[in-house]
């Protein structure tokens, strides 16, 4: 060992930390730590500007290790440099309860800047993290004061590429000349299937060139080499840049090395112990790390140095830009402004406005208001009304509007605002049509799994959309989504309920919320919903009549979401006309309902009464759940066609008397 | 007009149908039309090789309209071409039951090859229809007997360019040098929001070149320039072709060509007369179409001649060839060869196998006795088990194998297997693990609403895959998937239910069949599950005891699927010990359950039996369809974690015991 550099040095401890750990856990990824050692070492060495003492440092450098499958490398780097991750964590890797879980996860590890796994996720919500950071300079920065200064390095690899989200927002990236984006992508030729000459010959460098991106090709084993290509990288400030780093997966492994056989296995204490005789390593030594090695990637003393420094930064700035700092630390916060309530638009009854329109007025309300809300739209502005009018957007080399223009990339988009969130700074939120929440639904998935504030504008939500017909027309997107963990579901009924469902999901902190909206108007119902609809659920009138115990109540239950609580409405006067109490309840957000105590729950949906009816233009699947055995739900089953919305509605039974019909059929 | 070259005529006319149709219907896209027409008129007068009068000829090239919403394009090409699409549909554009909905349906219009307008799946399914060219081609072609020859074409908009899926199926198009897959890319700079500028600034040609592609740059107005282009495409025989068509969108419009605001929406009766003014055609004429235009667009001769032409040379191939050309039509028929069920694996009992190896058993079984089928995964062969020892892949130039390695690219393999499904002579099937359906369900949902049989193979179906932790963990997949029109979600509980799911799969001509597999290892039950998975749920195993009314009969029912039917019938051995009488019903397709007639699934559960408890590894929401207002689900309503599986279960009670306890408390 007395012969290796320090760099290579450091890199064999990660390497033998990962194959060991994953041996132990008889489970994991091996190869690619073992083939981006020295690329990883020359970076967090040389260039990563962190403490790790504070992971919250807003001013640090971002890393994503976008190839999550190789945690090790993270979990190695984390312990290495200084993070509060013992050794202990390294040995528990993938057990219950350990803060080494199989692919990085954000919140649950100090240090792990995102959730990554699913290929192209991690690079693409770098793209996020990097355009916050421009954008926050944008706005804050000053003469001598670059409070907000920071690179995003990304390690990605060959799956990461083929994976058609990268391409979207490494094409944003591009477009926008990210300059501080850095990604070392493991160039190293293997995926599970085996040799990517398999199915993936393209030229990823020319690639990128397409995309407007800085590239280079180095040797990935060769630290020194790997130093001068961030270097250069570093130098191009108006390109984001793509080192291939070409490397063999397994570097080291007698038996393995440049196989498939080493992606995703255990190594086996054989080879490992192979291993250890070839790149001279003790073998009686597990989970060794040599003391030089430990101190060439501590980065305690040099971070804690380098907070310091930005913190005097941040006070000198402070004091010349009082009101300048005061916004940015409220915008770091994470809290709302104290005023922004008032802003909040109330709408008239009497009126009809689409609650697409209306969240476009409360977006017009509150934006100026809230300077962390940086909005955008898959390319529908005009018909997501996510956009307003003045505030401007970012374009290259000018970042200092308060829109993005994604381009038709929904699933870039989703995870670019997830990184938004994650960067800290931003309340991002986005607008697509509902139907392509499928393109995106891997975004949304791990913004709910992180716990991130990312608000989704969801608008054209059903059949309601008309004549774009059945591959626009959403039935299945509401409830799937309401099966997703901790994503919240609004869809309002009128347009005070929108502005309540803009007002939760703002307030919300702990994750994403969809708002799905309509295309087409809908009647304003009242203010006065507005205290119900931020319970989830709330009646919202009550026609009364004599039960058999002579209490004056409703006899059924009908239940709405969105547009169809104005259906519900019709026909609960019809059913009055024919002498039958009915209770409308409007249920546009069922997370919400679900936390509210019991008691109100009960008071909305008296259990006695069983006679339920749910309308919603979308699958009953999931219904029953309030409507219980003896209910009706009147739904879609089936998928939709074109034609105008009202007769859509009409051929579809989605109407007022098969409401009524179903009522007094359980009765 | 008389100044009008007769492309131009054919093109103006096809350009005024749209605007007028559009105008008509008060919704849908001008602007694409009118920027396409020349190019649309080069590709169909001087090289669609298709007879109007049988859209289903095998040999036909595939003309696929990627950019769906300029359907009217299309709409007008197949009426001047000689379709069964009268002048009458072309006016009742966008109305209820019409042969012309917003976007282009298959199955809904002679001549529209596939269902398009989600971007991207347009481009990416003909990538899956001109691999299956060329398979069938290698397979079936000889000397002097080119029976499969023929192009696909596709006509593709910058939205198309943005979106990920595109990216994934180009890509693999370039690796396996699809030379006769030929793409004109309307390149006119006008997305919706605006000029694409605001986020669109990559280099295409330079991209697709990078992905091995044929690129070319052509005025998309001058149709001898088009025309040039395309024959020098059909040169390159060993790349794909990108002919980038300078067009400009709304072309002849005086005051909204070139604008953002003709994309989607009508142009107004007063511009539409500015347009007809600007280009010369007569004012007073709605939906006007020259003699010499429809002559000139006319096909029906030229094609029923190539038809018939191709007729005598199959007629020769079969008399040269008999076994080639009855197989090359029994696999074109889409039905099953006779014999092919023999070659369908049963199970004995005692043994012990994970489903997904169950499924690989059944594909070695029967994949050499269906030569139709055509599998693959997205990077995870060996996880998949989709993979036939024996039997090759396809790789450029060499397209006899029967797998295809896709790469990591989970939504373009979705769309690639529509486009052979929709092709015909290929059954396709394909593995991802199934958290990784979000990335693909745009393609799913299109393949169920083409009603295609595509057969999913989506393996790790729970936190039964453990350690790789919660970014893997399908959670809400499974009832996402069942809450989607016309897809069967076949989760079986053991081996012989997987091989019914195969044969339900491959048996169903009317669309397509997700398999929903384990990682994990499961006890083989019996091979008479048989005969009751086929019905959807079916009773397992009863044990019984004396009601009130001194009938023998079980007195809850235990509901489950999948992995978490062997701890169903744990819990009954316990509830059996404890004197309480219990039936497990496994119910593996809902799907299918729900077609079965009522008597059936009220033997199955009885109605009167209300003490029911399911217990699944996913969200409960959706089963109280089948346990009622009184029954209890055991499943999870949050993420998974990255531990051993056997802790997982046991930490998150999905387990025999809490079966029991809510059973019991039921009673």
């Amino acid at each position: 060992m007395s012969n290796l550099s320090l760099p290579r040095l450091a890199a064999n401890t990660i390497r033998f930390l990962a194959a060991e750990a994953v041996q132990k856990a008889n489970s994991g990824h091996p190869g690619m730590p073992l083939g981006m050692a020295d690329t990883a070492v020359s970076l967090w060495h040389t260039f990563l500007k962190h403490n790790p003492q504070d992971p919250t440092w807003v001013n640090r450098d971002r890393f994503v290790l976008s190839a999550g499958h190789g945690s090790m490398l993270l979990y190695s780097l984390l312990h290495l440099s200084g993070y509060d991750l013992p050794l202990e964590q390294i040995k528990q890797f993938r057990q219950w309860g350990s803060q080494t879980p199989g692919h990085p996860e954000y919140g649950h590890t100090p240090g792990v800047e995102t959730t990554t796994g699913p290929l192209g996720q991690g690079f693409s919500t770098a793209v996020g993290m990097a355009i916050t950071e421009q954008w926050l300079a944008a706005q804050f920065n000053k003469p001598d004061f670059p409070v907000v200064d920071h690179y995003t390095y990304v390690i990605a690899s060959d799956g990461d590429m083929q994976e058609g989200i990268t391409h979207e927002s490494a094409a944003l990236a591009g477009h926008l000349e990210l300059g501080k984006l850095i990604v070392l992508y493991d160039d190293n030729n293997i995926s599970i299937d085996g040799p990517t000459s398999l199915s993936f010959s393209e030229d990823v460098r020319q690639r990128f060139a397409a995309y407007g991106w800085h590239t280079a090709v180095v040797d990935g084993l060769d630290g020194t080499a790997v130093t001068q290509a961030i270097t250069a990288a570093r130098a191009v400030t108006d390109q984001p840049s793509l080192i291939a780093c070409q490397t063999v997966i397994g570097y080291g492994s007698p038996n393995k090395a440049n196989t498939a056989g080493i992606h995703g296995a255990p190594m086996g204490d054989e080879e490992i112990r192979l291993t250890k005789e070839a790149l001279g390593w003790p073998l009686d030594k597990p989970f060794y790390v040599p003391d030089e090695a430990r101190a060439y990637l501590d980065t305690t003393e040099r971070g804690a140095a380098q907070q310091a420094l930005w913190d005097d930064l941040f006070t000198n700035y402070r004091a010349q830009h009082p009101a300048q700092a005061a916004q940015f630390e409220q915008m770091l916060s994470g809290d709302l402004p104290p005023d922004w309530l008032e802003n909040l638009p109330q709408f008239e009854t009497g009126s009809s406005l689409a609650t697409r329109a209306a969240s476009g007025k409360v977006l017009a309300g509150i934006v100026p208001h809230i300077p962390a809300m940086l909005g955008g739209s898959a390319d529908l502005t005009g018909s997501n009304k996510t956009d307003v009018k003045g505030t401007g957007h970012i374009s290259r080399g000018d970042f200092h509007g308060r829109y993005v223009y994604y381009g038709v990339r929904e699933h870039g988009m989703g995870a670019i605002m997830s990184g938004m969130a994650l960067h800290g700074g931003v309340i991002p939120y986005g607008g697509t049509f509902l139907v392509f929440t499928d393109y995106m639904r891997g975004a949304m998935r791990l913004a709910a799994l992180m716990h991130q504030r990312v608000i989704y504008v969801l608008t054209h939500d059903s059949i309601g959309l008309g004549e774009d017909g059945p591959t626009h027309q959403p039935i299945e997107h509401l409830m799937s989504l309401r099966a997703m963990p901790n994503m919240w579901v609004f869809r309002p009924a009128e347009a005070n309920e929108t502005a309540v469902a803009w007002q939760m999901a703002l307030e919300r902190l702990d994750g994403p919320t969809a708002l799905i909206l309509t295309r087409q108007d809908l009647p304003t119902l009242s203010a006065n919903t507005t205290a119900g609809a931020k319970r989830g659920a709330y009646v919202v009138s009550d026609t009364l009549a004599q039960n058999i115990h002579n209490r004056e109540e409703p006899q059924v239950l009908l239940l709405a979401t969105g547009s169809e609580v104005e259906i519900a409405m019709q026909a609960q006067v019809l059913l009055a006309e024919a002498g039958v109490g009915a209770r409308v309840v409007s249920m546009p957000c069922w997370e919400l309902f679900a936390t509210q105590p019991q008691a109100y729950q009960d008071e909305v949906l008296p259990p006695h009464i069983t006679a339920r009816v749910a309308i919603e233009a979308g699958v009953t699947l999931g219904w029953e759940r309030y409507v219980g055995t003896h209910g009706r739900v009147i739904g879609l089953d089936h998928f939709g066609a074109s034609a105008p919305y009202e007769e859509l509605y009409e051929r579809f039974g989605l109407t007022a008397t098969a409401v009524v019909q179903a009522a007094r059929a359980l009765l």
